[in-house]
């Protein structure tokens, strides 16, 4: 690109795509992330203030999300077309960089900083502005799992960092700032704490048993299964026992895989229809199609630590909890991590599975 | 109450208030919520599927929270003007419940669950609809102090209940379904997982210096100076060095008390002052005063637990990043739990010291 970020195209088949110069005169971004300590519980916060100023929901001709049309101003992607593409964000709250910081805030031991090392990158599903994951061929879903395994598979090699997470925001309900189908990558430089308290508990549970924690889970839901809503030969989403979200399902593969880069072709394959069936059935949660917020995150086992203890899982939830209606995260959730569902994970997956 | 639900007073002076009996004919409130251990992460997930179809933002006068008007429908406070009123919450996440529960979720030995007893209370600041917490006077900021430090100490009392967390959600952004100046009280039957993580961390810290973990952030926040909004002789309010939200503020007692419960008589005066006016420097944040939506959440040591690891500490946040835009929770904060602060935790403090 202008700037000199990375951008790769993925296409669906092996054709000469016509692909342009960018002939943008874009400033190089700039990345002034840091990485504070919570000495109060031991997590990493990101400070990233150049981000307050990011483009925020711009009308659709100027969509930077779009394949570069003739006669308007360029978008982000220098080609008239795309089936997906993926490159580093304009605005990143993680980035390769040189900046150095003092290894302390205001020089208390109590406080170690760090540079936010690390990549932010955005995957657009479908050159179409208007359309959605749950739209996409089922050739095209295809196309993006060959992405976040190529790019899950780079981005791990890079160096500082310790976990790859792609992840989709849908809906503005969430925050999301672009309409434009598309997803994100974070190459995070620490493992993020929920994975590290995934690895805790299931490092205990080896201890204790011998036993693999997540596989233990799914095996438990399958024989159980009043909480599964698809049953397929490699994979099984199901709603987790202790679901936190009123809308809420996990995906996970029945072998023991770190990243989707570690899943092979029958698992890719089975992965692309049973994903898209489980947005619809989504999308009809409340009835009629709609277009339900959702955020959609793929739990990935760190780089460099405790790969043998957790597995690759997809995360997928609304926090719609009627129609008109959101769950907030207010005082007990945000203040004590404390969640109170008021939904029963059981009724989740009946509608689940009744939504078809 | 009419369906025996508890109700009390707090008056700012001792006068003879006319109190008016319930006439309402109120079925008994059903609460049938459990607790499920989230064996993942190590969590107690609450599931209240009775609370879905709570009040939901009714009109000015159909406030439950309102006086009883002669010739209007009886609200919730059976008394023509109050001061401070607390009550059991009619939609309870926690309640005192002898409701049997099997004791794992479909029998398996991975997921144990419990009814989830406790208890939830409501807390109205004013009878006047249309105020505020930041626009009451001082000395009914003192008698809501009262209100908490009486109720912290007889909720700690109940049965199965192992922390209490006063709280206030301020503005529908947040979620709050009841425009009247109000609070709540969650008597938790668990620590929570903040609580506990933070205990945790300061039992390293005891093992490893022999010292108090908040007291040496309180000391090295007073001694660098570059976050403290606000410093009296018994409580300093300062934006925390590796602060999570656009706009966040700690206050925390220079004693190591436990609880509201355990200050004495010059903390509960200052406190008063000092919230007053760091709840109108919030209001301030942005040029005008507004309404800026907030969460308040009282921090306070668990009953029988690490008392003497964990301090008294209030955290008062905005998810407001700038004028009409909102922070918002999505995929790296819901699904990894790793925060991106959009501002610098000393331009917040900048900003909230100039907003007078």
């Amino acid at each position: 690109m202008a700037d000199g970020r990375e951008l790769f195209y993925f296409d669906d088949a092996t054709v000469g795509r016509e692909v342009l110069p960018d002939t943008r005169d874009l400033p190089v971004v700039e990345h002034g992330s840091t990485m504070r300590f919570d000495v109060l519980t031991g997590e990493w916060v990101t400070i990233a203030a150049h981000r307050m100023d990011r483009t925020f929901l711009p009308p659709a001709d100027h969509c930077p999300l779009c394949p570069t049309q003739p006669g308007r101003e360029p978008s982000e992607i220098p080609a008239p077309d795309y089936d997906v593409v993926v490159f580093e964000n304009r605005f990143p709250s993680f980035a390769q960089t040189t900046t150095q910081v003092e290894p302390n805030v205001d020089g208390m031991a109590l406080w170690p900083q760090r540079p936010a090392t690390g990549r932010c990158e955005v995957v657009c599903f479908t050159s179409d502005h208007s359309s959605s994951f749950a739209a996409l061929t089922e050739s095209r879903v295809r196309t993006v799992i060959e992405a976040w395994a190529d790019r899950t598979a780079a981005l791990s090699a890079m160096p500082g960092v310790e976990q790859v997470f792609p992840f989709e925001n849908r809906g503005k309900e969430i925050g999301v700032t672009l309409d434009h189908p598309h997803g994100q990558i974070y190459a995070y430089p620490f493992v993020t704490p929920r994975t590290a308290s995934l690895i805790t508990r299931a490092g205990a549970h080896r201890q204790r048993t011998g036993r693999d924690l997540m596989g233990d889970v799914l095996d438990a839901e399958r024989k159980a299964g009043t909480r599964v809503v698809l049953d397929g030969e490699h994979w099984t989403a199901f709603v987790p026992a202790a679901a936190r979200w009123p809308v809420e399902a996990h995906l996970v593969p029945h072998r023991a895989v770190p990243d989707i880069a570690a899943l092979h072709e029958e698992e890719r394959a089975e992965l692309a229809v049973l994903y898209r069936d489980l947005l619809g059935r989504l999308n009809r949660y409340f009835g009629e199609p709609g277009d339900l917020p959702y955020i959609s995150g793929w739990h990935q086992a760190p780089v460099h630590t405790g790969r043998d203890l957790t597995r690759l899982h997809l995360q997928l939830f609304s926090l719609r909890r009627a129609p008109g209606k959101l769950k907030y995260l207010a005082g007990s959730e945000s203040g004590m991590a404390a969640w109170v569902n008021d939904a029963a994970p059981e009724t989740i997956a009946e509608r689940l599975r009744g939504a078809v």
